[in-house]
């Protein structure tokens, strides 16, 4: 598409400040001979860019630039290596944090999946009663352990994205990544081990780990580049580790991706120590730039890589279908999954996979990824505008969320609480580590479309953060 | 309905022999007469016994007694009590028996659930496409960790069935009666635990203690009235037990139904020793007797009975929807659903719920119980005539399976074997224990309606009995 390419190009002019806020942009006549494109295409390259919250038209006057992605706060700070391995308790935390995130009237920042008028609730709905009408029985029948022969061969079909070769062999349907993470977890380890995480981290792999009684070692992850990979090398020796979870793409809250060659690198340290990574790649497909990232899958020669995904964050939540890549322990996972719940949902396997058959899904992930990148700029552009100068946020390079670093006198927990009073929902820093990390950090997600009542909502945090600052806690 | 309950009376005539296989019934005239019903009433009735097999008509004669379900071979035998408190490692074995049981060629009677025959798939299916319609996003949504509200409610309403008085509140939905009872037994055990179990039972529960390192204490258990109460009290102390895990009614191989005595006794007991009860109640529905038998929960006054059930055997397996009402562990078993796989399926939820709000499930259940019942005679009958003499069968009260013992020398996984190359499916007797108990024995599931194919299988079976009486084989 012509009109992309013209405005991704002045986009990176903007990124870059060869073209600042205030600065009056080419007239529509003028931009469509200077790039030889048509008027109308000038005009979709504009409004694609206004849409994003980067130019504005003023009456009468042209077009200005508006933001700039990187004219915004710096970027949060690396956390602190961790000192021992230490048993995991975060569930009581999550528990009271989320207890109340879930009344209508809230305006939520705190879950990190899509709005649903994000998702082709239509389109799902026709392979739903596909599958009612076509398949035997109605789906009322059990379905295979594994999956649905139709529905892993989709998600075999979909590793070509990032470079593999999967075959429907390879793959384990489950009730959601949750639960992928979790027989992979139990598969590969016995309670009291110590695993490595990102540090921050989705609070669900501590919970997932608190529930097999494992020990956590934390390992700093950098804000564009993700996991410390010398901490991790000495880390690993130091504290015993028997297996690593990781999000390289897009972490959850951090937004980073780690550089292929760091992912090349990570699989290869590992396979020399014999030490298991489980591949978090639920966000993988959600990228901001031009292609897909690879996965540590990708890099994979030995087995030894575990990967999880999901289409709960892409395409349907309540559907509860993840899937895990088990490499050399399918065995061992499929003869968990058999001793706990037996088999997936067939009805819903079976509607995704006429979903994804369709060839439906590329063509969604396009329109959704293009809605989150702009949401992530529009969200940004108006936290500059309304929190304190000393707050730090992430650039995320893909994915749902925002990490935001404040003042190291504010309490994530404290505002979570306030927040909620005005029925304004945030993830305390709190559960994104286990060793009491991030007091003073939050967690916003995008996926909600901006609109004045998002606009209101950060403004109103920004007050409470400003707040805050008035009035400084005792550090707990 | 009168012709029910005229056809019953004439049913325990035959049980009590009052009216023999050969003996000539009354004529239709001279019943109706009898019982001051009309004609066509007396009709009805003969119709109902004719096609349960227990009588025929025979053309210008009138109808005689075929079959008395009490005239067939004596009872198994019970086990031996366990001497010790064992590690369990059934899993193995399991997945190869049921490695090769999908086959669409395959006589299935390995299986204990109903065929799709007996269930409502055009209704179920209105539910799933009212839910579709009517629910926010068409169920794209992420449900409550607990479990649909509605869908609770009906559950707690079922409860009335077995003189219990749950609400919404006492009830967590679970992906099928596996989750729950494995959720229920990590909630109250660590691993290394005694647990004790029904000997025979289904195996499912010996996997996931499996999974969880758990010892078995196998308790006998009698064909009629199941667990021995005597050799429980002190099995308890003897071996430390931390938990039971029962299924008092209609036991999964025997259905064998715990006399409501019993059950009182047993939650008695265990309330004074503390030690909590698992009661796994997925085929308290399917009774083939006036009424639905209590449960243990009807009796739990301290919290410790842990019920669980599931839609999977009555309704839709393929939808993967149970529950547990875990008393005073709920907290603790809510937890584990939240760090396992988050929330149940919505569509599957909103839908089982909608079927139920609009009483079609107790209709369903009424239909599927008189043709249970009506199968279970049937393949009763046809067993008598083609097994050896020398063969033992349950007479259960209740749900799916007939449990065979053969002479000593026979060997279940052998036949088990041999079955499969005639395309005959059935569950080795070897599976039910994990002390290696009941080699010679096998579980028939007669979930599948008669038939004459049904009726060609039990033939071959019988012959494949008797070959293995001329070959004895050597003790395994």
């Amino acid at each position: 598409m012509i009109y992309l390419e013209v405005a991704s190009r002045i986009e990176r002019l903007i990124e870059k400040k060869s073209l600042r806020v205030g600065d009056r942009l080419p007239s529509l006549r003028a931009l469509s001979r200077e790039q030889n494109i048509s008027l109308s295409t000038a005009f979709q390259s504009y409004y694609h860019l206004e849409s994003k919250g980067l130019i504005e038209a003023r009456p009468q006057s042209g077009y200005y630039v508006k933001f700039s992605p990187t004219d915004t706060f710096d970027e949060p700070n690396c956390c602190k290596p961790a000192r021992e391995a230490l048993p995991v308790s975060v569930d009581e935390m999550v528990s009271s944090v989320y207890y109340n995130l879930r009344s209508p009237k809230l305006l939520s920042f705190a879950l990190s999946a899509p709005d649903s008028s994000l998702l082709p609730v239509a389109k799902l709905k026709k392979s739903v009663i596909h599958a009612l009408n076509h398949a035997p029985d109605s789906c009322l029948g059990y379905e295979h352990i594994q999956g649905n022969v139709h529905l892993r061969k989709q998600i075999a079909r979909l590793s070509f994205n990032w470079g593999g070769t999967l075959s429907e062999e390879d793959v384990v349907v489950t009730a959601g990544c949750m639960e992928a993470i979790s027989f992979c977890l139990k598969a590969i380890t016995k309670p009291g081990d110590a695993v490595a995480t990102e540090s921050p981290t989705f609070y669900g792999i501590f919970q997932v780990m608190e529930s097999l009684g494992l020990k956590v070692v934390e390992v700093p992850a950098h804000p564009q580049s993700g996991v410390d990979l010398n901490y991790l090398a000495s880390a690993i020796k130091k504290f015993k580790i028997k297996a690593c979870v990781f999000v390289p793409n897009f972490n959850n809250p951090m937004g980073s991706c780690m550089p292929d060659e760091n992912k090349k690198q990570l699989v290869e340290m590992l396979a020399g120590y014999e030490v298991p990574l489980i591949e978090d790649d639920i966000y993988g497909e959600m990228f901001f730039g031009k292609s897909r990232p690879r996965t540590c899958k990708t890099f994979d020669k030995s087995g030894l890589v575990l990967q999880c995904g999901s289409f709960s964050k892409s395409l349907a939540p309540g559907h509860r279908i993840g899937w895990a890549v088990p490499g050399r322990f399918i065995g061992k996972m499929l003869s968990l999954k058999r001793m706990s719940n037996v088999a997936t949902n067939t009805l819903s396997q079976t509607a995704v996979a006429h979903f994804l058959q369709n060839g439906r899904y590329e063509l969604h992930l396009r329109n959704l990824r293009k809605a989150l990148h702009t949401q992530s700029l529009l969200y940004t552009e108006a936290m500059t505008r309304y929190f304190p100068d000393d707050t730090r946020i992430t650039r995320p390079q893909g994915g749902f969320a925002l990490w935001v670093e404040m003042a190291k006198t504010a309490d994530g927990y404290k505002l979570h609480k306030q927040a909620l009073r005005h029925n304004i929902g945030i993830a305390p820093g709190q559960i994104f580590s286990s060793q009491g990390q991030f007091y003073n950090y939050f967690r916003m997600s995008y996926g909600l479309p901006f609109s004045a009542k998002v606009d209101h909502g950060l403004k109103t945090l920004g007050e409470l953060i400003e707040k805050q600052r008035d009035k400084p806690t005792a550090r707990r």
